[in-house]
């Protein structure tokens, strides 16, 4: 089987199956989500032994230790992805929610109804966790869904979709409706770019190079999930202790994730009394600084930040910090380098936090909060599929509803138009 | 100033612009679009003489004369244009509604506010009045656009908008928010397709080929608009006179468009009944027939139906008929060719009536009414930029609404993760 005829083949499995699997009941959908949870656990040895190989390849390529580290399963680790399912389980269906009705003059009854988007393709890396949460989540939202996960993981993600897959079969989900893209050359994530005919969307999840792979090659419609260059600006009027605590935790508690501050704006009013302590702080906690020549005034650790380090994500101990004039410096930096995922503003001023947060063009803009929040848990939504960073379709942190669609269902009584 | 010049100019005039039309009160873009309308009907005559310089080129291409038809502007027609921009001033501005507020246990509250797109890209046809509508639809919904028309129309276009850019502008409606790009060679609309760094979604607004080439070929966001195989089945406990009225009027009322029927589906326990006085009317009506062998028995002007003419938009007086064994046998058909678009059933059974909208996969399922009410003005949006048949953002006829986006306003008193 070569790959275009795997894509080919899975792809229209999926499509027929979409359209038995948007028509399923919530009870169904829900009993096969147990399925899978109860199969993973109970098929826990193979998955293992599966991964087993993964990391036995992983080490004899020289992975790095990181990805190692997130490409490893545990017991406990395949227990946390099978009560992610059981979490999916009580959320709502969203599907066949009825978002609008009008009757217009003629008598014609419109509604607007929650569907499916119908076929799903996901693009990841080499987390096997992924391939568990995004089964899950596209089957309670009566999507099928094509995965295509990192070949490094290939073994892991082999055997956990075939406990899945027949579980939820066993369940009463269509056969095709989960189905995992075993080829591990590339060239099959740039086929299923092009699979049109059979995807409703490609949504990446991943590092910056594989997003920028997807949306630079894909024909079928994509979800952009985001690269996160965000800004916490520390206005005039903030209360500096909120601005360090919060400064402090949006770069610190999690600096790999995109939610967290990349380049910290200091009013140039309270720079003297606020950098002193707060470069300390993240001296202390181990944080690689770089500035512009107002804040390395404050502390000589403080390295020359160049153009480049306003345009990086860092992912890192790494922080940027620029002293600005006012606010519209803020807006003006923040225009030019935001990728438009997370910003805030520390300040008691309540003009310019409207200010802030009417014309920060972005996906979540916070007055006095860490950006670490930026996250459908955090947001209420209790999954995530991604954090959107395009303003088609969803933007922000995407639960359930986003991997919805819409229809018109009208009801007439022989109306003809004209 | 050659084409990639033009584009990179315009684009980053109309992303600068992109955050002061945001922000812009509904007052102010109201009067604007007062004074474009005013401004049209002001300068008519100038108009009127740019596109005389239009349709004489285009007699001299021996262009069709359906094209010269609609390129031809008319004082009539301008006033229509005018008419068109005070209609928009009567809808209701959504840019700034609060979708949604939730106050999160941590005391987060967190809004989802609808704003504009940003920058829109319009590729379209010979019509100048696709310039003025798009540029009057994006601009009260505070989207800054950049329109791309036809070459046939360009004199009549670069007149259209040098007339409304200034209107607007002098309204108080920033520099940079309408523009057309004036480049006549094709290559321009390959560049448009890759300016993802000025460019938040293309519309493309015309004929298969255009959308497709759209399609295939835009890494910026893309919203389809669309081709329509429509159907209507009429199943066995059809109200045939009902079902009669119904099925002329959607191949009959006006065949070019893409919510007119392409395809009719007959129960073949009323296909006696029904088709004799069925396939006469159309054949008075002057529509050619093609049909299946079923349906040739009842009238022998129709043609043979070949398996090409399923998966045909005609657009034209060309209708194809076949005889089905029963609802499940439609579903499948229209599973098969449909372009979901728009669909109908015409039935008195409710069951049918519900298992066909729930089944068939269509931006609009009727039950009982003509496909040829699928447009925003018939839907009451007041407006209409086109109708999607993809399922991401949009789906179905686009007004205001669908030309917005959301972002999330978070407000706190110092939250920290974790």
């Amino acid at each position: 089987m070569n790959q275009l005829s795997e894509l080919q083949i899975k792809g229209k499995s999926a499509k027929q199956a979409a359209r038995k699997l948007a028509i399923l009941s919530t009870t169904v959908k829900n009993k096969a989500l147990e399925s899978m949870a109860d199969a993973l656990e109970n098929e826990c040895a193979i998955i293992l032994a599966a991964n087993a190989i993964d990391i036995e390849n992983g080490k004899a390529k020289d992975l790095p230790q990181s990805l190692v580290d997130r490409l490893l399963l545990t017991p406990s680790r395949i227990q946390a992805m099978a009560e992610g399912l059981r979490q999916i389980v009580n959320l709502s269906d969203p599907i066949g929610e009825v978002l609008t009705t009008t009757v217009r003059p003629n008598g014609l009854e419109i509604s607007k109804v929650r569907v499916p988007l119908g076929v799903i393709g996901i693009i990841y890396e080499a987390r096997p966790n992924v391939t568990v949460d995004a089964a899950g989540l596209c089957l309670k939202t009566g999507n099928t869904v094509i995965l295509r996960g990192g070949s490094e993981a290939i073994y892991s993600n082999t055997a956990i979709i075939k406990v899945i897959a027949q579980a939820a079969y066993d369940a009463g989900v269509p056969m095709g409706a989960l189905q995992l893209i075993e080829t591990t050359d590339r060239q099959v994530v740039n086929d299923m770019l092009k699979l049109n005919e059979y995807l409703d969307v490609i949504i990446p999840r991943g590092g910056a190079g594989l997003i920028k792979t997807v949306v630079e090659n894909s024909t079928v419609p994509v979800i952009e999930t985001g690269t996160g260059i965000c800004h916490t600006f520390v206005d005039e009027s903030a209360d500096l202790e909120m601005a360090q605590s919060i400064a402090f935790n949006a770069k610190v508690s999690r600096p790999g994730v995109c939610n967290s501050m990349e380049t910290l704006l200091v009013h140039q009013k309270v720079a003297e009394q606020f950098l002193p302590d707060m470069l300390k702080a993240y001296q202390q906690a181990g944080v690689e600084l770089r500035g512009c020549p107002v804040t390395r005034k404050y502390n000589d650790v403080v390295k020359v930040a160049s153009g480049e380090d306003w345009a990086t994500e860092y992912s890192d101990f790494i922080l940027s910090i620029k002293v600005v004039a006012d606010i519209e410096e803020a807006l003006e930096h923040i225009d030019q380098y935001s990728t438009r995922h997370s910003e805030a503003i520390i300040t008691t001023n309540l003009d310019n936090a409207k200010r802030f947060q009417h014309e920060v063009d972005a996906a979540a803009v916070y007055v006095n909060a860490s950006t670490r929040f930026t996250d459908g848990f955090e947001f209420g939504f209790g999954a995530e599929i991604g954090i959107s960073t395009q303003k088609l379709h969803a933007r922000g942190p995407m639960g359930l509803a986003e991997l919805t669609s819409s229809k018109y269902m009208i009801t007439g009584n022989g109306q003809i138009r004209e």
